[in-house]
């Protein structure tokens, strides 16, 4: 069922999805739907959370640290070039939640809120950098977050000519050389 | 009557946006505005043109090359923060464009595609890259326009947490940094 809904949302966007046609890919009623979902934007809150959980599920009960969690994010655009519905339904969902009372707009503005203070401090421990430089990491790791979702929406439309996981490990690469020379100095990568 | 269309699109995407409200707003019949655009299609075709008409004017009739092209891009960024409109059109629109049979995919791939290249162009230059480096150029040209979409998002849901242009100027920064060391090494940034 949420499967069929993620699909559905994915294809069309949450707005013009219908719950009709939802049901029926998924052999219920509307009636049945709405007794177990309630709403079609608590339908969306599920969907959504099934996929956080997925992601939380591969990360591991050890969630990695600092330079590890960095790599883990190329390798998530990795990853992510192999399951092109999930990254559609994100990259559709999250730009049309800025639209007016769009139902995800406080989950996409929560999750961004997350992704952001992980990123800064995990950029803030792989470069040892000081409280008073908290501002600059906070700078690189909203870059890093969107970068990843813009490359996302390039590659749905032109799959050949964007590689994900290449250009989030050369953003990644040339801000922690920025961040921190002596550590990821530019002069080791040439 | 673009502008009214515009603001629609923005608010509700283009497939929630309804045509007989567009109309009702311009002080027309539906009829009236297919006349002149004949269909709601069509009519989006017109609205992302006006847009681009008028970054094309700001751009002047000399457009910047290499290094100069880059520092546009950081500017274009600064300049957004203050026109969240047309932010917003182009933040729902692109990714609503990757949904089945969207009207504008064919609009949002080209347009992809013309500002990689661009970007490519000017990073080539302004880091003097040998032909063998292309690859290397194109992979941090993608990234460089999907770190200013992906802030977009940001932004809309969040414009305290996020600052655009000086996350954009860290990572043109940061790869100029990467891709040509001696010109731009990070030694000159601390």
């Amino acid at each position: 069922m949420l499967h069929i809904a993620s699909d559905a949302f994915a294809a069309r966007g949450y707005n013009n999805a219908s719950l009709a046609e939802i049901a029926k890919q998924a052999g219920l009623t509307q009636a049945g739907v709405l007794h177990y979902f309630r709403s079609k934007a608590l339908l969306l809150t599920s969907v959504l959370e099934l996929r956080d959980q997925r992601d939380i599920e591969q990360l591991g009960p050890d969630r990695p640290q600092g330079l590890e969690f960095l790599r883990h994010l190329v390798d998530t655009a990795l990853r992510n070039a192999e399951r092109e519905g999930i990254v559609r339904l994100y990259a559709v969902l999250s730009a049309e939640s800025v639209t007016d009372n769009h139902p995800a707009q406080d989950y996409f503005r929560d999750r961004y809120t997350g992704l952001r203070g992980f990123v800064a401090d995990a950029l803030r421990m792989a470069c040892d950098l000081p409280d008073d430089r908290a501002a600059e990491a906070a700078t690189a790791a909203n870059a890093i977050i969107a970068v990843m979702d813009g490359l996302q929406v390039q590659w749905l439309l032109d799959p050949e000519a964007v590689d994900m996981a290449a250009s989030t490990d050369l953003v990644v690469t040339s801000l922690l050389s920025t961040l921190a020379p002596q550590k990821f100095g530019s002069g080791t990568h040439h």
